[in-house]
């Protein structure tokens, strides 16, 4: 029966594709107050969107955590499937900021289709795949006036900020979102044309590391080699963390760590990777880092690691400015990996750098937001629906990943929903995710439709 | 005579003051490029008043660098004091930026007088001691018609910015500022009611390290691990430059420094400085850093640093955005002694940071800027009429001191004019220089223009 469904896919396309241009026009960025009214703009549109397709019970529930309120869920659901298994539809409508504006080729917010791709920000991140979700629950619901199994849809506004407020709903109103199985689309394919679905996410802590020395900033002629800045004592501090073999010297941080199997291990090894040109294209440095004794899919899937993000305070401007900063604070995150905890390595990284705190100096480290790592077992019906689903759409056999990036969610639905979680994305690694000129290839919005209607009328007729 | 002007500076002080404040409410900060008129309108506001003092062929001097369109000088000149000594007075018109600006008790370009002290940015540097010397001359000549011995005025716009113009203006046309000795107060007393002559500035170099990385901001999930962090990259070798004793690791950098001899060591001795009110009061920090084996005073005074001011880059705002940026700048000064020269110093920490370079970063050094350290006699007929004059102003011995902050022109006036500096400040050592809440003691300010009077008398009389 998902034959009329995706008939109608490819006959609505070029709609959906200018449907998502509208969203992809509210500039939904989570993080940034100025823009918590286009976050809840971009809520009420996928609402409209759910409502639209025929889902039912559509309606936003409002979060909020101690720092602050949250951005809304948007909720719907279609149970009329009975004896079927439910599924529950996940995906975000909050972006990362745009910054910096001027290395993107048009503006990112105002979509513009080069070369058979949309650019703008939030294209393939999320916005462009939760939109494959909604596009999907319309196509079957106009063409069979049902869908094949029942379905519970979650779309959450603070990704990008470590997701708070879903969890919190999760974890106190899990029975209202009952279901056998979620289905995420917020990852990519290994390379263009190759299915991929990812059966592994690293965790995360995001944090500020803020240094103080003087009570306030100081003429540099007349203080240095006196009074303790903080740069310097950041700068010694990050040293002492990271080696530049890209050892993490933080002691315990790597306790614990669960290794990927031999078998995942050997399948990674077959995957067409070309390290060289992952380094020209991907990342356009001249060496690749990390720890020389792992794989570069070892160090980006199945190891820790660290990375600083920017460092606020002192003087930013054009020229000079001769003065020793009262304070700085250093945006640090560390991505996890199975059998690390954030919480447990927060405590590591806060107790190591008050320990290596230099001379007059005194830090505050704060979490900003943290997410557990999980991998996601391959042997089960969900698994096998996507992939018979993606090998008809694409005509080839999918292959198994992990990713390098956090869907904190994830793992919340492993520990309090109990079910598992099919990650099938259809982003390109040269997607530009979180940097200028984010796109997404308009051929996988299309085909990622098509794979979801045919993944829940597999799930529905499968069981 | 001077007792005639010295009685007129009494009377007109609560004007003298009133200007200070005009001046001070134009928001003439040199490094930024939105303020170039300001700069000009302080500019135009020192050449009136020293029309208005009796000056002679004032003018602004325009001025360039390679870099750019410079900020203009002015000269003025009194030459009819035949047989007599001709004084160079030196000041500047420009300050420093405000920020940050929430740190200010009342805004930095709006005065305010509150206990004795007017607040405000460029109170003390420079334009309330500039100003001291434009109402001396004024007081003068509007008391006796004619002034002791010959003048010439030279107030630059570019002190805060390393001074470029005025230093090719003082090689191209020394000729035009034919003088015996230059009078120069941008500096301050030791202590509350301790006349101070300064003898000696540190040099320096004011650069920029930019390191880059990928070709484009990375999401730090996705790449973290394998792609190059410059941040991290900037921290390890920053952290490799200074360690955490305070001693700079730049192969060289040390070699050929020349120490205060040994009467001036002790002399410093017997200052009144009290380091644990100087930790407590003026820096404010748990402890001081720096070199554990010399004292605060040479610390500031005789040994080179190196601080960071800022590094620009990657993500500043609020909250968290998991990138990977593709470079990261930071805002890197040295301070030199005597013995060092900026270029030779600037060489070595290029060649070293090229050497110590992470794998996969790529950097560049530039100079902003740069000055050279000196030293002045004290062994002449200028210092003894400065000396006399604060004897008579303040009724106390002068003491000698060396300054750690830069004064590039004091380095060129010795170089290219052959002349010796008197460095007569008025500023204190809780003025707030470069940082929130700047201030001027008025009661420095009205015995700063009587110490010039008296001194400008004193090298009259003497010759």
């Amino acid at each position: 029966m998902s034959e009329a469904a995706v008939g109608y896919t490819k006959e609505h396309g070029e709609r959906f594709v200018e449907e998502l241009k509208e969203l992809l026009r509210i500039p939904s960025v989570s993080t940034a107050p100025e823009h918590v009214g286009d976050v809840r703009k971009a809520a009420e549109f996928v609402a409209d969107g759910l409502r639209a397709a025929g889902m039912e019970k559509v309606r936003l529930i409002e979060t909020s955590t101690t720092a602050r309120k949250g951005h809304p869920l948007v909720y719907a659901e279609w149970l009329h499937a009975a004896g079927k298994p439910t599924v529950l539809l996940y995906g975000h409508y909050d972006v990362q900021p745009a910054e910096p504006l001027d290395e993107w080729k048009s503006p990112p917010f105002e979509p513009e289709i080069r070369d058979g791709n949309i650019y703008a920000r939030g294209a393939v991140d999320d916005k462009g795949q939760m939109w494959m979700h909604v596009k999907a629950l319309e196509s079957l619901l106009k063409t069979d006036g049902k869908l094949p199994v029942n379905v519970r849809v979650m779309i959450e506004g603070e990704e990008e900020v470590g997701g708070e407020g879903i969890a919190a709903f999760v974890r106190e109103h899990g029975d209202q979102l009952k279901a056998d199985a979620a289905l995420v689309s917020d990852t990519e394919m290994f390379a263009p044309e190759l299915p991929t679905l990812c059966v592994g996410l690293r965790g995360m802590i995001y944090t500020e590391l803020e240094a103080r020395g003087a009570a306030t900033d100081l003429h540099s002629g007349m203080y240095g080699g006196a009074a303790p800045n903080p740069f310097v004592a950041l700068a010694q501090m990050i040293a002492q963390m990271k080696r530049e073999d890209g050892h993490i010297a933080i002691p315990g941080f790597y306790d614990g760590i669960e290794e990927p199997t031999k078998a995942e291990l050997e399948a990674w090894r077959s995957l067409p990777f070309d390290e060289e040109a992952y380094r020209k294209h991907e990342v356009g440095s001249t060496e690749l880092t990390g720890e020389a004794m792992f794989s570069v899919l070892e160090r980006t899937w199945s190891r820790p690691t660290m990375d600083v993000h920017g460092i606020p305070g002192g003087f930013i401007g054009a020229g000079a400015k001769t003065v020793i900063p009262a304070k700085a604070t250093a945006k640090i995150s560390f991505r996890l990996v199975p059998g690390m905890r954030p919480e447990e390595t927060f405590a590591k990284y806060k107790k190591f750098v008050e320990e290596i705190c230099p001379k007059g100096i005194q830090v505050k480290v704060t979490m900003i937001h943290s997410g557990e790592p999980i991998v996601v077992s391959t042997d089960n019906k969900y698994v096998r629906a996507a992939t018979d689903a993606m090998a008809k759409v694409f005509g080839k056999e999918t292959v198994f990943v992990r990713g390098g990036g956090s869907i904190p969610i994830v793992g919340d639905f492993v520990r309090e929903l109990g079910i598992p979680t099919v990650m099938m994305g259809f982003g390109l690694p040269d997607d530009n995710l979180h940097a200028p000129n984010e796109k997404f290839h308009l051929a996988n919005f299309h085909r990622g439709i098509e794979s979801i209607v045919r993944f829940l009328d597999g799930v529905g007729a499968g069981s």
